[in-house]
């Protein structure tokens, strides 16, 4: 079932350590089949040296197992919500990649300072409130997806135009067009927020990069006026 | 004698250069046969490249060297004591990890700032005092492990809830249920001490991670009630 | 057409990621033919690991493409205006390197602190103005080399002595004899930035190095009087 | 002539690159023949991926050049004073490694914080005065190998009991009792810079580790009573 599907999610995990994101087993990559309304994702702490690809467990948007031998990533619910919410998303990563979990830790969203970042995300990768007790306690991954979704909402982001989130606390959440497209935005995500921790102790007063060079280098790069690359 | 544990804390030892964890010999590993009350150990000021399973020493619970052709790592009486007082831990790591080794220079305890750190360890990380000029010069290794056994059970803090320490201005001591659940450890405590850096650098004022979620991610990880991974 | 250009331009791309200089597809290389009047440039959005030296494109000095395939670098105005004004350069680079774009975000000079900055870059690598809104809009990337010129010669600096700049909120630019030459550029002023970060963060009060020493160091490996390698 | 010394520097120096303590050509090392009061160094400017064991060049302790078809490094007079002067030490190295080179720039000497540095420099690594205009003028490279040897005098600090420093605003000797052993203390450098570095980030207000902790670590390594590895 879904044999290419769970093919692809299986390399688009492989990609997490070769670009060093994970530790032993903190991370996983989801990939999503619109029509079958269906998820593959990594199955629960198991080591990536370990995974193949028949491992991958398939779920649906109420996060209920449909097959697979494993448990699937303790973080499927969170993943379940924003395929069912994020209508335009094909695939998910979450990791603890040391400095975007930093700024999670930190609890601070990040700001654009440069071209890298707007090149990628138009704005800041904004980084969500920490969850209540309760909403802790009730259902928490799932309740994690519902924050990101009501959050991206009432900010009114698109998420396709920021493609990352950070949850307070615990750290990244990247998605894109498919799972190859999500892996790369957590990898641009680590950059942008080593380049702005660097940013910020370089110089404590910088401001955010003007308005019209973020939109120029957004702009550049996507929608129908894009002229980078080969397109 | 005792091959099988000999073996197995050579694999562990050559695990440290594997995560980058030592520079030349700046480390060692250990672990136990809990029937015998005998420890293998890593021989002194040995290079990693030059080890080998036989070089491995075996040591009892009063740091006495039972059988081995080099001397034991001069740490041996800090293991020895863990082990006589520790009763649930299997494996030992001593490292000069660069992270860790530096909260302990700067004297600190590492908070717990996100899940990272609390799906390892139940709160912070604590940092035990320097010894005093008597401790140093009377008994320093078995000092060394005579504090943290001390401190451990005056802070009533569970050695298996919290399998790391730091010593001022030395460096971490990391523990687990056996040789490579230790190197595990103490490969965790250098993530958490790296991220906790840039995490304060990131926001100085930045509090720890409230108390709910600590709870929710450590008894995702452990205790009856454990949902992560293929259990 | 230019195949021996092509293929040393293939090379020194390549060099980027061999520098981990580049993540993904952000940087790129070109080269000049001072007699054709041409320069041959990476093509734009193409991944380093699919590049082939028949890829790279010829372009002319007023930014248009005289052959290849594929569409050149975005960039490519930008390298133009450098090889038209900039008569005696002959290789350039654009990187997102980590450190130096920091310094670009942060919108600060690089201050000479040390005799590794003295060997190659004769003072500060100076940071250039942001764009303003008309320049952005008009002709971005034209206008980016437009002003490295111009503020070169507004503060009389020759190119050859201070090989490379930050263009503010973006990143830097670099440049040499010849192709190979602008990466070595590029490498120092991203060890030059790492070193200038830590260096600040050490000594929050430090000066620049005299000057005797600066002009000491450059001296010793530029101009008449060098003594510095086989020559 | 001295094959066996040039073999030993040749491979000495080849471990620079590997330890990642060069950019380029940014280093040399050098060893020397007591009973024949000459030397052999790595050539000026050459690569290390070209390097050749009959490249080293043979020296005396005047800095003249005694056999080679290629020039000396250009610190070559720096060694010749150190040789000259500090007669128990066997083999230099100059680097521009990133960590120690931060603090030559800050004009910082680095403070013993811990055990790791503790277990090869007694005390703080001191960092030297800037040489005046007329020093530098005058015979940079000798003076810059005097002042070494002055200020150990002036500090009573005897060189192998602290066998590296500082050059304000330039970077770090260091030195051993063969060639191997002075790359061992260049990397021990870089190392305790890079921790002291984020120690006094983490803890501002930090103090160097209690005396009788230093003395403690000192000689469990060096002198009669050590007691560290198989001796």
């Amino acid at each position: 079932m879904l044999e290419e599907l769970k093919q692809k999610v299986y390399e688009a995990n492989m990609l997490l350590p070769e670009f060093k994101l994970v530790t032993f087993t903190w991370g996983n990559v989801s990939a999503v089949d619109r029509e079958k309304k269906l998820f593959a994702i990594k199955p629960s702490g198991v080591p990536y040296e370990d995974l193949k690809p028949e491992d991958m467990v398939i779920v649906d948007f109420e996060g209920n197992k449909v097959e697979g031998k494993m448990n699937p990533s303790s973080d499927t619910p969170t993943h379940a919500v924003l395929y069912k919410h994020f209508e335009e998303i094909g695939g998910i990563v979450h990791t603890h990649s040391s400095y975007a979990t930093s700024w999670a830790q930190a609890g601070r969203s990040i700001p654009c300072y440069g071209t890298t970042h707007a090149d990628y995300y138009y704005g800041e990768v904004p980084c969500l409130r920490v969850l209540s007790a309760e909403e802790i306690n009730e259902a928490y991954e799932y309740n994690t997806g519902k924050l990101i979704v009501d959050e991206f909402k009432r900010m009114n982001k698109d998420p396709m135009a920021v493609p990352a989130c950070l949850c307070t606390n615990h750290g990244p959440f990247a998605w894109g067009k498919d799972a190859v497209d999500a892996v790369h935005s957590a990898v641009v995500l680590e950059e942008v927020a080593k380049m702005a921790f660097r940013t910020e102790l370089i110089n404590p007063k910088v401001a955010p990069a003007p308005q019209v060079l973020q939109d120029k280098h957004y702009f550049r790069k996507h929608g129908a006026n894009a002229y980078y690359g080969q397109h």
